[in-house]
């Protein structure tokens, strides 16, 4: 495998108690539609099918193998051409998008297979990019900047009090966890889920029921950060997200554009920091 | 938290090279629909807005935090019921829809944020049980009961030769990876993706385009196992499955419907076996 799949991002990183600059790799995270044209010749007929957060490269097999595990083609000869749509002028989206031409024999009933589907508007597929429909729509993004400071040893502490509650997960290891802190280190709430963007969403929802104001906490993820995570923190108005694991290249780009404190890799005596805005800051004791 | 989330599941738990009964608790993995009811009292409308694969629980908190990070709800006052909707009679999910009604003063337009979505229709939310469905659609379903023979230490040196060929994740610790092996351990292919699903449906698309049966072979996937990645492995007939991580209730359910094996928890000298069926061996040298 190459590494068409890695974007360089500059970094704190900490070792030893002290943040020094590094410059680390991040997996590319970027939004690909498929479409499919279909039906008999003197009546084709083309429809966007699929939206999906992918690591650029292998697009083709990325849509064989969807349409062929969704059952629409039965073998790679239902299809007779497969390629990328040119972006038009101007647009910041390069080859995000995919078309299937099916053989005019394949039946294929979009209305059947359908269902009341739903994205988020913000996906950036089609030139108008994700972080500018995301300003548009947030009714807790931060209007004043505050200060916040937070300390190494209290991020550090996170994890293991994310554990302690996450009860389903040590009998499963099947669950993504995630919670709020205050900026004191003290829980909030945290939620658990199959599902890392249900587990945001039911945290998120119960904040909101409480009157948390997220505004004011510190987000950690048992997992990875992605796109979809950092675009829920980033409606919440979340100043500082935290994750055991690895950002994608668009979770840092949220997180630069946001103007959002993002931590990755936070595991027992390291972190790095992907973005760090001016108001907040990270003091040592 | 309590533990609703979990179910138990008679498994063979590999320790000291023997292979013994043991009982495991899987996360439970089911979907729910969320519905939108709104616009003037004079005017009510419905539609359903996602399906997604979640955990049961605090599931109003998943439909109050999923609408307001799409930008639909800007408050919990926009809300003026969240419930579920009662099951038919006979349907075999129970809680798997949930209702939210809209303050008749939310604006809100469904045509402008719907995209053209797609999902399997195997999703088991509107009383087809998601098996069934499976069984109706799958090209590759194995036709007849071919017997596979496979070893414990086979099994065990897997993950290190998926980890040699997986570069990527090496340098970003971003990427779910999966490969397919030959049943003598010769990795066959591999993809890698921010997306798991993508990782897989690229190995797929790739092993269709190239001639590979993949219903020979056996399925390596770098994380959990879920029902999405579950139903593409049926899909093309996998019949062995393999995960480093934990799987879902669901995971575990399609395996003993599709008489695959799947084994999870592979790391170093461990592993679980979820379901054995009786045309696969695995034998110790």
């Amino acid at each position: 495998m190459d590494t068409v799949g890695v974007q360089s991002w500059e970094i704190h990183r900490l070792r030893q108690n002290r943040l020094e600059e590094a410059v680390d790799d991040l997996a590319v995270e970027e939004p690909l539609e498929i479409q499919v044209e279909w039906g008999p010749e003197n009546a084709r007929k083309k429809q966007s099918l699929s939206i999906t957060m992918r690591t650029p490269g292998a697009d083709a097999d990325l849509a064989l193998g969807f349409l062929f595990t969704e059952g629409i083609i039965r073998n790679p000869g239902d299809v007779t051409y497969i390629n990328h749509v040119p972006a038009f002028p101007g647009s910041p989206a390069e080859n995000n998008q995919i078309l299937v031409r099916l053989h005019p024999d394949v039946l294929f009933a979009p209305a059947k297979l359908e269902r009341h589907f739903y994205t988020t508007s913000s996906c950036g597929v089609c030139g108008k990019t994700s972080l500018e429909a995301l300003h548009t729509v947030s009714p807790l993004q931060q209007t004043e900047v505050r200060t916040l400071k937070t300390d190494i040893p209290l991020l550090l502490s996170l994890p293991d009090k994310l554990r302690a509650v996450q009860d389903t997960f040590q009998s499963t290891g099947g669950l993504h966890g995630c919670a709020f802190f205050h900026t004191n280190g003290d829980l909030i709430a945290s939620r658990e889920d199959v599902g890392r963007h249900n587990a945001l969403d039911k945290l998120i929802g119960h904040c909101l029921k409480a009157g948390n104001d997220m505004r004011e906490s510190i987000l950690l993820l048992s997992g990875r950060a992605s796109f979809e995570l950092m675009q829920k923190a980033a409606m919440a108005g979340v100043p500082v997200v935290c994750a055991v694991g690895a950002p994608s290249s668009l979770a840092a780009s949220v997180a630069a554009d946001f103007q959002m404190a993002l931590i990755g890799f936070l595991r027992e005596d390291r972190f790095n920091v992907y973005h760090l805005p001016s108001n907040i800051e990270i003091i040592h004791s």
